[in-house]
């Protein structure tokens, strides 16, 4: 096994938020960094007009934004989002806080603002190159060699480093080779959801200001659809409507003309429909695009290549932490090269993944249960009682008490799968003093806390019973 | 939508245990049936002395057998299996039997004996034409056509039909071929463990008799790896060795010599040894074969090609379910063909994944937990208390008991879902209550009894206030 030494190359293939990331992180380090992109330079191509794809980015995600020294930059480009806006249909609105702790909220960002600003930063950079319009045909294993056809020119290069570090997101061609080769078992599964999205838009109002209120994340929730809408800094927000492809009452095969969508949004989002000027256009343009998950095993080929980010571990948008996970990846793989970089790639890579992966199988879980949660369950009564509980204890016992929800979103010292585990508990916990009548408004707020706390340990430990046999 | 009518010709792609049951049942109900297989014909090519492939049938699998009218002709073909016969390190056994019911047992029974038996019976119906050596090149699903070349001519041919039925196993290119359309999502997985498994037997004794106790699936549990054997007509044992690939203690990338091979089966399973004279040579000769569960989404494409046994679901052999799911699919493509054959193939192929999709995927994780159960708990000493606990409810109160052994394998008339759900509840709350001390044998066995089924019944009641939110 080879040392490492700061001499070597690596070439990172996909230069979207993950790996220009640790790209920067990279050449920090003092690696010599190629990174490229088969996709045309952000800062160069003209971006569709009033098309502003955003995210929501968290405590997670700003992690790896404070590794790289960018967190002021960044503070730029963020909207803070304190809670759910929740509409009903016949347009009511309820505001329900991510916590009870006033610090602790989720952020809306470009991500074209943020990606260009991380590879304007990756250009400070004499060590590191920036490749565009670069498609990969074919990736050797074996030798960390990459070949790469030119978008312009339809020419060929290949590319040898001393590992390859594969970042190319959901549709990985990295992945793709792993999962073709014939020289190891490669554990593979894309999960589609029977429901598309598609994306909308509220346009900023008249006087340039913003239709409804700002800092929220806007949900409107009805059961089996909904659609959400987050804020963009001009005044717009993104909407997605999120539907069954077909074989439901409601879904992207039934709304086939311009008076069934129109019908269907009056009906659903009466109070949305306002704020949609160009609604039956907009709809009609844009495309349907999937939601599925992938997890893969391992992430990582002779010690030579390794893939991370949505190349290893794609989920659905449902608990906005896709680009937070990414972003925590390029934490961890720094963490791990400080503990075992003297030992060889191939033992850092194991170690990434033996860190890493239970946490990005947790956070997929997660996501697909928070689909359920936000179209669903954010309208019913008895999950709206458990979550104003958690808000008021959050509010008045911060350091005692995290939601499920706070876990995974904020809780940045404690990994997604940990979350994941005393999260699921807490929640079944309430849910089942609530369904029995004993957590009555008669007790004081700390002696329900506790019988929260005691039914979760409760919990926690007949499920350990099992597992430790 | 076109009605089916028995005229209809259906090309039955794969002539193994599934396709072979289900051609027979296609024929038997009317319709004009091809049944075409990649490999040789069975009972024309000579198989390899002394090796010799057994499956566990249990009741699921008798079903379909039944279902056909051939259940005289395979209880000449089996051997009954007990219980589990455990073998300690220092050579001790227990005996656990697999339910206190005596007529609930499994059955030890060789593939391709049952296979020519199958494909005998397909040779009776003028309407079914069975042919060999086919491999399967392409599938034109829209259309349901299929291409093949012959493997001694190597000329190609393509069949049509009404519906195409992939019954091709688990790397069914029938499957392949919706994998790569790109005309619908596509959910699939294929899962690996760490571990491989290596065939090895007992050959009869001298006098031809059987070396071990024949009525019984013997295992020898050592925690991380174990070997299994499962007993022949001709009185030899069919032994399995199930162990990491590599990063273990043992593994089969340390067993790289007949002196470390001899080594690690005297050290872990020394009464063994004796019984396998050719222990180096076996173990050297035979393969090493992966162990992956494989589950995909949707079953059907176009309402012209639809997917069934291992094609549709492969899974790990620890439960010995994987033939009797098959099977069990046949009579459920049986029923639903009963109850939706009149609204077109198309309806019946989502109603057939409808019905039965919850159930192998059930039946794919219990097979997993049952990978741990085997190697691992069974040597546990609290896991032998809740057998034998579980062993007197079944003897004494046979009605009002099942095990999650006894669900799945013996209680034909539920679904691996519903035995999964019921049986996991069950173990988590014997456990618990062992745990906690409070099935003390003060307690009259009736007692003990419903304490287990009213824990049983708090654990599934607050499971289900969690899912019906």
């Amino acid at each position: 096994m080879t040392k490492m030494s700061k001499q070597e190359h690596i070439l990172i293939i996909g230069a979207g938020l993950c790996g220009s990331l640790l790209a920067l992180r990279m050449a920090q380090r003092g690696y010599k960094v190629t990174l490229i992109e088969r996709r045309p330079d952000l800062r160069e191509v003209h971006q569709d007009a009033g098309r502003s794809i955003n995210l929501a980015l968290s405590d997670r995600g700003l992690k790896g934004i404070k590794l790289v020294g960018l967190e002021d930059r960044v503070r730029e480009l963020c909207i803070p989002m304190n809670g759910r806006m929740l509409h009903d249909k016949e347009s009511n609105t309820l505001f329900s806080p991510y916590s009870g702790r006033t610090d602790e909220f989720i952020n809306s960002i470009s991500r074209t603002d943020l990606n260009i600003m991380l590879l304007n930063a990756a250009d400070e950079y004499d060590t590191l190159q920036v490749l565009f319009n670069q498609s990969c045909s074919d990736v050797d294993l074996k030798n960390a060699t990459a070949t790469f056809v030119d978008y312009h020119t339809k020419e060929e290069q290949t590319i040898a480093a001393d590992i390859i570090l594969g970042t190319d997101g959901a549709g990985s061609a990295v992945r793709k080779s792993m999962y073709m080769s014939r020289d190891f078992l490669f554990s593979f599964s894309q999960d589609y959801l029977g429901h598309g999205y598609k994306e909308l838009t509220f346009p900023p109002a008249e006087d340039g200001g913003y239709r409804t209120e700002k800092n929220a994340l806007h949900i409107w929730p009805r059961g089996r659809d909904m659609i959400i809408a987050l804020p963009n800094l001009d005044g717009s927000f993104t909407v997605t409507l999120f539907i069954d492809y077909e074989d439901a009452p409601d879904s992207f095969a039934s709304l086939n003309s311009p008076e069934a969508i129109t019908e269907y949004f009056t009906r659903q989002f009466p109070d949305a429909v306002p704020m949609m000027p160009d609604l039956v256009k907009d709809y009609e343009e844009n495309p349907v695009g999937p939601l599925g998950t992938i997890k893969c095993h391992p992430w990582n080929a002779f010690g030579k290549v390794c893939i991370m980010g949505d190349a290893a571990h794609a989920i659905v948008p449902f608990y906005g932490q896709g680009m937070n996970a990414s972003f925590e990846d390029v934490v961890v793989f720094d963490e791990t090269l400080d503990k075992f970089g003297d030992q060889g790639w191939e033992k850092v890579f194991k170690e990434f993944e033996k860190t890493r992966k239970p946490d990005t199988d947790a956070i997929a879980d997660l996501a697909v249960d928070n689909f359920h949660e936000m179209k669903e369950h954010t309208a019913h009564p008895m999950f709206q009682e458990k979550r104003k509980l958690e808000t008021a204890f959050e509010k008045e016992f911060p350091e005692e008490y995290y939601s499920k929800y706070s876990l995974v979103t904020f809780k940045e010292e404690i990994g997604y799968r940990e979350a994941m585990i005393r999260g699921r508990a807490q929640n079944k916990a309430i849910l089942n003093l609530l369904d029995d009548g004993v957590l009555p408004g008669t007790l004081s707020r700390k002696q329900q806390l506790e019988a929260v706390l005691k039914a979760t340990n409760d919990i926690l430990h007949d499920d350990a019973v099992l597992q430790n046999l």
